[in-house]
C-alpha cells in the first residue's frame, strides 16, 4: 500500500509535544499542517505492512486488538501483509486495560501523535462521542490516513460532511482514501456492507430492522413472560442489554440514529435524524402481548423507511406490531435483524449479534482488512436520488382504547374514524374484568397516521376514554 | 479503469473469423495468443466507460442486460461510470430473446471475439456447464479481463486452478484482476462476499445452510400439508422449483457444491466436494414430520460443515432434524438461509432467494459494480488453514426403525446400540396401528455416523427389522 506523493509538511509539525485528549476540543484543527488539507499526504509505508492507530482503548478498541493480534499469522498468509499497531490513545494510560498490548505499540494520550503520526496508514477510531471524534476523523482523511469506526452518533450527525471531504480528498487521487463504518450500525450485522454492494444494482422498496438490542430483549421478555415494561428493563439493566440511563435506547433515538444511516446508503436519501418520526416502547403493556398474541403476532420495536409511492420515502421508528409469519417476529433476545424488501431479491434478512465486544470489533476488523486489500469500494456509493422525505406514514394501525364502560363507546368510536376516513378492519374486545377501567383494540385499513393521531385526540376527549390511547403501526 | 501494458499481440490474432460457440470445444486455448497469458494484456479503456462482454444470453445474462439497462443512469450518478454492454454470445443469434439487446450491442455466436475484444473489460460468464465455460474464464482471465460468474459447478470443480491462474495473472500486477462469483452460491443470497469479507478475521465453528430452494420447497410442502415426497416433488415441478431431471437437487448434489465452495471461502479448506458425505431427501416420509413435529422441531436438507474438534473439519449434506428454535426451522417454501457459527459473532443468519432470474442477475451485477469500484478484494482471501478434512462426522441421530411386532426389540436394539457405543437419548412411538409394519423413532446422544450406519446395518438383518433404517442428524 502507498498513498500518493510526499508529506514533507507533516515532518515540520509533528509530535511537537503531547495533545492531551480533550473531549470537545477544537484544537486538532488549528495545529492540523497546510500541506495535510490538500490530501496528498502520505504515510511511509511498506508493501508488507500496514500500521495501525487505533484511538480508544476500551471495549471495543480491545476487543479490535485481541483479534488482530490472535489471527497475525492468519492475515499474514491469507493477505501477505503484518498489521502493525503502533499506537494507541487512551484517556488515562496509567489504567489498567483488559487486553495485553502488542509489543512495540504505545499507548499515548496524545491524539495528535497518531492522526499525525506518518507512519500510520491506518486510524481506527472506537473512542465514540461526536466531538473529539469528529475532529480525529476529518483530520486522518485530510492526512491521506484510511479511516475505521465504530461511530454511529457521528456517522448519522456528520455524514454528509464526511462525504464530501473523502470527495475532495480523493478527487484525482489514485489511491482513495478508503473509509470504513460497518460497526457503526448493528455491530456484527454486515448490513452496511450489503447496502453498500449487494443491493447497489437493485431497488430498495422497504428497510424494517430490529436494530436495538435493549428494547428486543425487553419486548421478548415482555412477550414470553407475561412481565411488565418496568421489570423487563430492570431484568435488562441485570444483564447488561440497559444502559444506567436507557432513555436513548427505549425511547428509540438510537435506532432512529441506525435507520437514517441505513436509508442513506439504501436509498441515496439524507434525512436528518430528527424529522424520522420516532416513538418509544415505555408505553406497552402486558395486554398489548395478550391482543398481539389473539392477532397472531408479536411487538417488536422497528426501524422501517419505506418508498411509499415513486419518489416518495417514508420513515419511523416504533414498537409494531408483527404477525408471526415474518421471519423478525422470531427475533428474540437481545439479537438484531433487518429485513430488506428489493426489486430484484424480493426479501432478504440479516440477523445477527447487534452489539457487544467481539461483533463490533469483528466488524471494525472486516473493515481494517478490506482496506488492507485496498478494497473497500465507495462509502456512500448510491446517489442521492431525487427523492422526497415525508415526515409522515401510512400504515394498517393497532389501536389500543381504555374506556369507563356506558352506552355509545363504539358509535362514537366507529362516528370519529369515520370522520377521519379510517376504516377498521378488526375489534377485539376480551371479557369485561372491571367496568370503570377497561380496554378493546382496533386494527385499521392502511390509513396516514396523522389521521391515526387526530381521531385519537378527538376520542380522548371523550368523556368515557381513560388516560391516552395507544397506537402503533403493523408490520 | 486501465490496465497495465498495451496488447499487441491480440490485435493481431483477434477476429479471424466467426469461432461458433462448441460446448467441450478446446480451440480456445490454442487460439490463445501467447502474449497473452502473461497477463499483461490490455484493454482499451477510458476513465469512464467500462465495457462488458456477456457470455450467454439466457435467464441470468438477460436478467443482468435488463438491471444494467434500467440502471444505467443511477449507475453514472452513484459510481461516475457508464456501463457499456458491446458484445453478447448465444449459441443462436436467431433465436428471440426476452429481454432487449441494448443499442450498439452485437449478438454474436462467436465467444473467441468476446474474450479477444479488447474493448472488453469485464467478460460475464452466464452460460453455464463446465467446459466451454472454464475454457472462456480461464482465457479471459489470462488476457488480463475482469471475470464475472454464475457458474457453481465449475467453482466447485475448478477453483484450485482457478486461484492459481489469478495468483499468476496478479503477480505483480498492480491493477490486479478481479473475480466475482457471488452468484455462484445461493442466488441473490450475499454469502460469498460475507464469507470473503465479513468473517475473514473471525473464527468460523461451523457453517449450516439451507441451500437447496427445490428441497425446501418440498420439504416444507410436506411439513404443512403433511403428503408425501412423490406429491410434493410433483407440485415443485409444475411451480418451477424442480427441473425435468430432479436427480442432483433432491440427491444432495447441488447442495454438496455449494457447501464445498463455501468451506472453502470460510475455512480455508479445499475439498473436492465427493468426498462430502450426502443423502438426499427421497426416503423421508410423512411419519417422520408427524415424529419431528412431536419432538418440537421438523426436517431440513441441509448442507453442514463444522470445526469438529481443533484442527479437524467435517461435513456432511444430509436431511437433518431442526428443532423449532432454530431460524433455519422458519424458513419455508424455496428460500435459503444459511448460518454461521463464528467466535466474535456467534450466530449469523443470511435469508433470502436462492435462485430465479432476478437474484442471480442481481448478484453478477453487484460484482459488476464492485469491479468498476475497483474494489473486489481477493476472491478466495482464506488461506488453506492447516486443517485435516475427515470423511465422516458426529451428530445426534434421530433414528426411524420399521418393525413387525414381537417380544424383545427394545432389548435387541438396546444390545446392538450399546455395542456400537450409542447412547439412546428418548424413544418415541405412537400407538401401533398396524402389527406388522409399525415404526418407532429413536434419538441418539452425539456419536460418529460410522456407528450409527453399523448399528442400523446389523439390526437390519434381525427378522423383526423391516427394510431400511431411515437415520438423520439432528442440529
Amino acid at each position: 500500500m502507498s498513498h500518493l506523493g510526499v508529506n514533507l509538511a507533516l515532518l515540520l509539525c509533528s509530535l511537537q509535544g503531547a495533545f492531551a485528549l480533550q473531549v470537545g476540543g477544537s484544537r486538532i484543527f488549528s495545529r492540523m499542517p497546510r500541506a495535510c488539507a490538500n490530501g496528498r499526504c502520505a504515510s511511509v509505508m511498506t508493501e508488507s505492512t500496514v500500521t495501525l492507530g487505533i484511538v480508544g482503548g476500551g471495549t471495543v478498541g480491545g476487543g479490535i486488538v485481541e483479534i488482530l493480534t490472535g489471527k497475525a499469522d492468519a492475515v499474514r498468509k491469507s493477505l501477505g501483509k503484518d498489521i502493525v499497531i503502533s499506537k494507541i490513545c487512551v484517556s488515562d494510560t496509567s489504567k489498567p486495560r483488559d487486553f495485553a498490548v502488542p509489543s512495540g505499540c504505545t499507548l499515548t494520550t496524545d491524539v495528535l501523535s497518531v492522526v499525525e503520526d506518518e507512519e500510520i496508514d491506518v486510524v481506527v477510531e472506537v473512542m465514540g462521542g461526536v466531538n473529539l471524534a469528529k475532529e480525529v476523523i476529518m483530520a486522518a482523511i485530510k492526512a491521506g490516513k484510511h479511516v475505521v469506526t465504530a461511530n454511529k452518533a457521528l456517522i448519522a450527525q456528520d455524514l454528509p460532511e464526511i462525504e464530501k471531504l473523502l470527495d475532495q480528498v480523493n478527487s484525482g487521487r489514485e489511491n482513495k482514501v478508503q473509509f470504513g463504518f460497518e460497526a457503526a450500525v448493528c455491530g456484527g450485522i454486515p448490513i452496511i456492507h450489503a447496502l453498500q454492494r449487494d443491493f447497489l444494482g437493485d431497488e430498495i422498496t422497504q428497510i424494517s430492522g430490529i436494530i436495538n438490542g435493549c428494547t428486543n430483549y425487553i419486548l421478548s421478555n415482555m412477550a414470553s413472560a407475561g412481565k411488565t415494561y418496568a421489570e423487563c428493563l430492570k431484568e435488562a439493566g441485570k444483564l447488561g442489554y440497559a444502559e444506567a440511563d436507557p432513555t436513548l435506547d427505549v425511547m428509540g433515538d438510537d435506532a432512529r440514529s441506525k435507520l437514517a444511516i441505513m436509508m442513506k446508503l439504501g436509498f441515496g436519501i439524507q434525512v436528518s435524524e430528527k424529522e424520522i418520526p420516532c416513538r418509544g416502547i415505555t408505553e406497552i403493556t402486558p395486554t398489548d402481548f395478550e391482543y398481539a398474541r389473539l392477532l397472531g403476532g408479536t411487538i417488536k420495536l422497528l426501524g422501517v423507511a419505506k418508498l411509499d409511492e415513486p419518489g416518495r420515502v417514508s420513515a419511523f421508528v416504533a414498537p409494531v406490531y408483527v404477525p408471526d409469519s415474518s421471519t423478525l417476529a422470531s427475533i428474540g433476545g437481545a439479537t438484531n435483524a433487518v429485513q430488506i424488501s428489493s426489486q430484484s431479491l424480493d426479501s432478504s434478512v440479516f440477523v445477527g449479534q447487534g452489539a457487544g465486544r467481539f461483533p463490533t470489533a469483528n466488524s471494525c476488523v472486516s473493515d481494517i482488512l478490506q482496506v488492507v486489500q485496498g478494497a473497500s469500494g465507495k462509502p456512500f456509493p448510491k446517489a442521492t436520488e431525487d427523492l422526497k422525505f415525508v415526515n409522515s406514514y401510512s400504515a394498517s394501525f393497532y389501536v389500543r382504547i381504555r374506556f369507563r364502560d356506558s352506552v355509545g363507546i363504539t358509535e362514537d368510536v366507529g362516528k370519529i374514524f369515520s370522520e377521519y376516513g379510517i376504516s377498521i378492519f378488526s375489534m377485539l374486545q376480551n371479557p369485561i374484568a372491571d367496568r370503570d377501567d377497561a380496554q378493546f383494540v382496533i386494527t385499521t385499513d392502511p390509513v396516514d397516521v396523522t389521521n391515526v393521531k387526530q381521531a385519537c385526540a378527538k376520542l380522548e376527549a371523550a368523556e368515557w376514554c381513560l388516560g391516552d390511547i395507544f397506537y402503533m403501526p403493523v408490520l
